[in-house]
């Protein structure tokens, strides 16, 4: 438990999501890390690179490996980044032998952001599964309410009666195109070596490269370490979604100053009025929805990124996406929660 | 020519793109709004909705109507969009029996998007010309020095020798990629009507909506009049493509204050120093690429678009999308230009 | 008139500001940039730098000069900047004796963020007038209406009654704290020199660069060609100032919508329902609210200005810092014309 | 420790500040709330409110209270803020006869919103004496290279030589003008009670509100619920601070890679080039300041605070402001390490 909002002893009930944190804590990335570096000699042994005893040896002690955290985060604090440290300590415990052979031709952006995109799998994974299940939900709100009238509002003002139906469907819509735009998602390996060219290989390194995607479960790709796409690709959905659950979030709250057209169980208490039921979980979507599409612009920021490797619009994108994940946790189970929440919509 | 830089009687050389400016400018917009309302009477006597002799006589009407502008603009400060008084305004000049049937079962937004989709398909194209150029430059600077050796630099500091092949593919990657989503692209039409049901038109909805896309060329779609997944899309592609070339910018800027790696053709003069020629096109394509990036989070902003219609998350997008599409405009122009001027990359 | 909303044949009557838009046009730039010159050719003389009478010349002809605009634009197009193709065609213009005495010592950035300071005092006067107006209104509202009861909402729920006049006291404390702030601006001279030390001067540069100050009627202070706080402080107070009209505006929206507590008169028109009344100046308000307050982080993107002048950097702020005015200026008419037509609050 | 990189088991070590986290805990935030209520229950028996018995119980009880935090957690997942639940526990502890007077007439906002200004105090005390800190060294280095000449750079291109001095007064004066500002900032009370008017002390409010400032050293002032002038103002600064320390780390990084003008000790290490000396705190304070830049427009949105209380805008504050502070925490404190790592600026 941490100090800011998502990861706090006290606000993360509201704006956390454990299920998704996992995936982004330190253990689960340094697990993400050796395995790299146990497929990486894997890969490597398979195509003759390294010896198989040595790939044998490494994948060994990284399976069970519990790297020296305070010396990380010291090392950290000089490198910029945990890996040259986190390849010392494997060395040491990989021993003489098949020490060299740790983290051959790789470098540390391979490590680093390969560990993101085998941790963004089952991040997508979830959320894919909750907005099949809100989709869900508000298709079964479609099919009690659907034919019920309320009164539809442009520009902050009562328009005409529309169906209940016509609502849902603007809400729901966009949650099922992001549900085909995250299941179409490439999940593609970094891996380019020092300076991006895969240096150390000559001829071996596309048959290399090929093999270690297979053996990590990845896409085979050119390395981007420079490019970023699947970053923005990926931060641009994350701020969709949180939008377009601000949007259902910001409806309901109206509705709900409204009055009529929505009955909602639940709701917050008031430490100073008794008598009120606040919306909390719509005004979150709210909050989480522009919280997001403020970061967004940071990661689109990072594009700039100079030459073979920018440690600057690197650790820009380390500073925003975690918590562009964690928003969109945040916001994908609010949705959940208050969708589930909606008793009645619309008029008989 | 007006008072921003993207228009403007001295910086529009540097920032401005007169070619995708042409395609937004208010005659632009009010050509393509006209082209809507003569396809809805035109699709809307085909599906026998309206009288054929009443559609004809609006199509004749809006194919050369120069509209009052100083009316729609005093309107449109009171409305909050030009649409009612253009309509009040066709409606006299069409006369009396086909009056009636201008505009009918339309709403603003529909004419708005709709005019904003129309004029963004030839955008599109230009983009994708410009980018394909780009991409032949650099495959030609690749034919060309792509053997030689340059140096790479990691964290701002030099790393170790490249070939200059792997420099130019790092810039042209992004490019092919952003050609292959922006053809991709659909242009969806915008038809919703009042509260975005279609309510005018009963059973007749669907086909009527089918045969006006076909009228203007674009894709049948659902309305997305409060979703706007569509705007997100290509404003989170223009940030891309900016964002990249900012890269390429960013990355010629740094070569050139090295000296040995780049030489350059042209550049700027200081109004103080004779001696020195600036790197313009490079710097310019840095901070169009910082503008964008900025940009993209007022268009995420805007989707917590509340209700039906929200005034306020639309009148956003008015005020961000055309710059967005004028700062691409200008990076893509700058690119080809700064592309053009590179003499030689790499050392023999 | 441009392509963009704020300077726009019909959009402009709804966002843009023609007095404050005066003195951001290419005209008035060039007019303060020839003051500029005139006035540092006089301190010049005054400090026994260059001749009394090339100094006379010089500011004769910056008085009435008329530069050819096309030039200028192509050449801004090759320089990045106006000012050494202004410099060019002002020494021709002054011809022989005193045409190099023209621009003697400064630099680019000199003339361009001085230019830029200039118009920001007439400009930040505008804004104090509008301020107080607002104000001036919501006081006699609250005299009018202030102790008849409203209810408060917290969390978008309604919570207790409350007077009147603590509404509008929580729209107006934030307009005169702006005022006393915008008063308190220091409005520096911009001037350093090639490389931003005076270094044409020796011993004379400050005695020079207070007397130019004196001239121009700016405060001395040393150059902040790459610092940028009055630019920083200018911007975050514009943003603040749409933030708190923004909030204002977003009130009244939600009390026109809920109906009972506010009567407005006036409101806009819809094109496909007549019976509407849209709140459109408040709807606006929030729209440019969210617009400076993503502006705003561009500005500060620009901070980061590399070593003695970044194209890159001062770029990025020319296509921002522009718009947010017009935004504010903008935003204070139309909270000028809303607060005009609040004709009831509260209930007797 | 958390997920997020300013608070994590190896990232803190770059990227993170115990020193200002500290009083960002959850911890010190239940001591600052719970020092809130002692203060209001002695400012009430003070003022003849409550009974002086009831207020030393409450003060006493809050002195030692350890609240049970589980509770707290599902309680703010359930209410949107931890008050209500907090509160009650706290009325529990303290038992019957003085449990009615806890919290009295207050309401969530004052307490958590005090809490946040209590805490500022001590973390803007950290980042004046860290800011003095820099600026010392940067004297210290004037002092001693400061005298030499450096080549100033101008559009990212050799402009003149300047004096070291020169540059490094760039770096100091902003940091100067920061302090001056930091020390100049109001610590404002927040007490308005359920809706802002104090409602429950009637003539006593003012004298109550007073009194209550004065138990906490905090500036008397109108409450600003709705308002949000303080946190601005604050944020706004925070972002100038990482703006210029960015700068000042994108200078030190552009003369690393340059060479001559500047060495440095120490430098991070590359797991793949053992020969590199990586400029890693450089970087870092670009990344922090881009950081800041984006964070503030969100910020700013939530300046758009409807009604009486936004919950949507008030938790986009809780989101940012302690990140903004973590960040202007780790840019000061590096921003000191790179400072003393400067060994020599400039050439003889």
């Amino acid at each position: 438990m941490g100090v800011l909002p998502f990861d706090h002893p006290f606000l993360s009930g509201l704006l956390g999501d454990e299920e998704t944190a996992r995936h982004l804590s330190a253990e689960a990335d340094l697990r993400a890390m050796l395995a790299f570096e146990a497929a990486l000699a894997r890969a490597e042994a398979t195509n003759g690179i390294i010896p198989v005893a040595a790939a044998s040896r490494i994948a060994e002690i990284c399976a069970a490996f519990l790297p020296d955290l305070a010396a990380l985060n010291s090392a950290t604090a000089r490198d910029g980044v945990v890996v040259p440290e986190l390849v010392r300590q494997l060395r040491a415990a990989v021993g003489e032998d098949a020490a060299a052979y740790v983290h051959f031709g790789a470098t540390s952006q391979d490590v680093i952001d390969t560990s993101l995109i085998l941790r963004l799998k089952p991040i997508v994974r979830i959320f894919v599964h909750r907005l099949s299940g809100i989709v869900a939900r508000l298709e079964d709100l479609d099919a009690r309410f659907g034919l019920r009238r309320m009164m539809a509002h442009t520009r902050m003002q009562a328009a005409l009666p529309i169906a209940v139906s016509d609502r849902l469907s603007a809400w729901r819509m966009p949650l099922m195109a992001y549900c085909d735009r995250l299941e179409g998602l490439a999940f593609p390996l970094q891996f380019g070596g020092a300076a991006g060219t895969l240096e150390s290989f000559g001829e071996k390194a596309q048959a290399l490269r090929a093999s270690l995607a297979r053996e990590l479960g990845l896409a085979d790709a050119p390395q981007w370490q420079s490019q970023r796409l699947p970053i923005t690709e990926v931060a641009g959905l994350l701020s969709s979604i949180t939008g377009s659950l601000g949007k259902f979030g910001q409806d309901v709250a109206l509705m709900a100053q409204g009055g009529s057209d929505i009955a909602l169980a639940g709701g917050g208490n008031s430490s100073a009025m008794a008598h009120k039921q606040n919306p909390v979980a719509a005004e979150t979507l709210v909050a989480l929805a522009r919280f997001n599409a403020t970061q967004l612009s940071a990661i689109h920021q990072a594009v700039v990124h100079e030459q073979e490797r920018s440690g600057a619009a690197w650790t820009l994108e380390w500073l925003v996406l975690p918590q562009m994940m964690l928003a969109a946790a945040a916001s994908l189970r609010l949705a959940g929660v208050m969708s589930a929440r909606i008793e009645r919509l619309g008029r008989e």
